[in-house]
């Protein structure tokens, strides 16, 4: 169901499409059908757009001592590993993904899938986020977790099976038939994408029929690209050419790309990865968590790259909050060059929301102004750690914690009001997670 | 007040003072008198300690999804900077200390200091620290707050005033009333130190005279060390030796010694921290944010010395929890070594509690085990970010927030009791420390 609610009295920020981030104290926001009114300093104004769209049928949300700002983008993540949560710590990639992780994904249903999905958008709805992107396996049954939540969903289909040949091949019917699911499924809400793990999973020639299939369809392609050392010096020894120019060769790039972690990068990936359409998904927890290193994001914002951040997956973060990957960035970029100028509060804001939004197929979302889709969260600033609040843009990025956001709304429906869940059975959710965690545990 | 308590079924983690970190699920922890009298697996033997004690007058709190583990020490900060809160961000250490800071502290006066630190403290009991070192001004202040909220405390006292030659010197008077009131007013709780801002504030003389202090009164000394490398330079080019090294020779180190931020040390450095009662305040959130750098925290751990987590002020991390800390301190040691295996949450949670609370001067806390004061925190598991729980340890640090803290304990009592503030008034501390906030801002 989509609200109609006169926001009042509230501290709004947001970023501006062409503009600065806007920070705007005793602010109106107007909402209904799923669509903002009206942002802005007059009450009046608000109230009136509101009676000609719904009457006098809305209600009114009290603003004071908090923030409305938009609903995030997690640009990055495997939604399900929730169910691998605090069981494959302290080992590098490698060693985490096929000695810890794969072994426990062996024993996958699309029923644990769904379970770990509906998990962890629990979870990311009570951090602020309206949108995720996901790449994982029986994308179906994800699909199903976020109609079901009321998510925006940019979402991979594994679209490679083996053909009459005995061969793995990429099979042009069933990627079609995912992609007409998420069309027609869900309302504008998801956007479906070609999986492409990275480099170094599959046979040369299966790269050229995923970025030809990406190519027919025309559909979104998330991949990893330069998350460890080790995958460029073995990208080089078999191929001669780093990841992301190796990647371009065989054709990708050419349909709008989620490019995962770009840790490792030189310049003349940058300048690849800076082309119309990407979306660099910038993971800094995950990345130092697993050894990886850290991504020099300035570098690639200078190249000209759009940056988004992300949780990746849960079992190796572990939590989904884009309110810690927001201080951790800001601070790496920081701490790494000697410069505490850099990535400042407002780029933060910028990239979790309208950066991250846009590249993930959800064009009006990200921004609070009239015209823009009802993606939006209240955090609750009166507790001590948000106080006294200060600048509020440095505040959501640098004091915050996601149980602050006491309201998330998407679309125009309300995910969270109040810190109660509207679209999701939070008890009902954690039986089953749990009951899906058990078994796969026990199995690895 | 103190609490006898039986902590029934609950998961407790704790360090061991000699061995590992035990993970003990389904434990019995019994509370009286405001010490640990059972920690371990039986029902039967808990109760019998507390009949021995308090007879039948105990509180049962059942610990079903609950983790017991001890209440954290903060090793490092200021705590009054509350007030100054988001309003100095994105500037490197010096801008950011004598263009945005010092301005504001012209104005500071005793009851700003009370209000900041109230409001302070309010922040850390809700986040699970029941210790604190705090470096500041106006310290009878800070300890009249410190024992209002039930906290303990090792709080510098700044020893220097202007004398009859006109020149400012340590006065001997001034500090040995201070340690006294320390000692006296809070109950074993209140730990004195001398103040030595860092090796760049002060003429050569006053070194001198510090040392002999801590010396004369055997007292503990606060100090910042190698936080920036300018620090490092400058103090090359004014004594021909880094910052510790100098120190030493000026005749520090020779009582317990507090050494906040330690970022920029050589291998002889490293050497003299690990001399005996010196506790490193690792300070990483402030380090990135103010382009301080990083500090090699394995090699440190290598050269044997002890080191606990900090939060610095909320004006450069911009909140006081140390659950981000911990988490923060062992990523940053795997990404920038790439090895995922080092720090290990187990490492963390010594850190930010035994090592961190003997550090500092409280050697009966920090450790869940009969004999030990009872300094304790409960974290409430039952939310979808620390859901399934999978490792308890791991939990602790990768995937906790402050605000998962439903209780905590020191020295017996309650501090914070499911959520709500104990001892302090909250609504009233916030008001006061916004009027206060209001007043400093303003006028820089």
């Amino acid at each position: 169901m989509k609200s109609a609610v006169l926001f009042a009295h509230i501290q709004l920020v947001t970023p501006l499409p062409d503009g600065p981030v806007l920070s705007l104290a005793n602010a109106f926001v107007a909402v209904a059908e799923g669509e903002i009114l009206y942002a802005g300093p007059y009450e009046d104004a608000a109230r009136q757009r509101l009676v000609e769209r719904v009457g006098s049928q809305y209600e009114t949300y009290a603003g004071q001592r908090k923030i409305l700002w938009p609903a995030m983008a997690n640009a990055h993540g495997h939604i399900p590993m929730t169910l691998m949560r605090n069981q494959a710590d302290d080992a590098n990639l490698h060693t985490w993904l096929f000695d810890l992780i794969f072994p426990r994904e062996k024993h996958l249903t699309p029923e644990h899938v769904k379970n770990g999905t509906a998990l962890g958008m629990a979870e990311m709805i009570r951090a602020g986020t309206g949108t995720a992107a996901d790449m994982y396996y029986y994308s179906e049954a994800v699909v199903e977790a976020a109609i079901e939540a009321g998510m925006r969903l940019n979402v991979c289909f594994d679209g490679k099976t083996e053909g009459p040949d005995g061969k793995t091949h990429v099979q042009t019917g069933e990627v079609e038939r995912f992609i007409q699911l998420c069309r027609f499924a869900g309302d504008g809400r998801i956007v479906p994408a070609l999986l492409v793990h990275s480099i170094y999973l599959y046979e040369p020639y299966m790269y050229r029929e995923l970025a030809q299939m990406a190519a027919d369809q025309q559909c979104f392609v998330q991949v990893h690209i330069g998350e460890t050392a080790r995958e460029v010096s073995e990208c080089l020894a078999a191929y001669g050419q780093r990841p992301a120019v190796q990647l371009a060769e065989f054709g990708f790039f050419q349909t709008p790309t989620v490019a995962a972690h770009c840790v490792h990068l030189d310049d003349q990936e940058r300048s690849i990865l800076a082309g119309p359409g990407i979306l660099v998904a910038h993971c800094p927890t995950s990345n130092l968590k697993l050894g990886s290193g850290i991504a020099n994001i300035k570098a690639l914002l200078e190249a000209g790259a759009k940056v988004g951040l992300g949780t990746d997956g849960a079992a190796s973060n572990n939590n989904l909050s884009l309110y810690q990957e927001m201080k951790l960035a800001s601070l790496l970029a920081k701490g790494t060059s000697g410069d505490a100028s850099i990535l400042p509060a407002d780029e933060l804001i910028r990239m979790a929301t309208l950066t991250a939004q846009q590249g993930l197929g959800f064009a009006s979302s990200g921004c609070i102004a009239a015209g823009y889709a009802a993606d939006l969260q209240i955090l609750d600033a009166d507790r001590p750690s948000l106080w006294p609040l200060g600048e509020p843009n440095a505040a959501l990025v640098y004091s915050s914690e996601g149980s602050a956001v006491e309201s998330l709304m998407v679309d125009g429906q309300w995910l969270m009001y109040k810190h109660e869940l509207k679209t999701l059975d939070e008890e009902k959710i954690k039986h089953e997670a749990l009951r899906s965690a058990v078994h796969l545990n026990r199995l690895a």
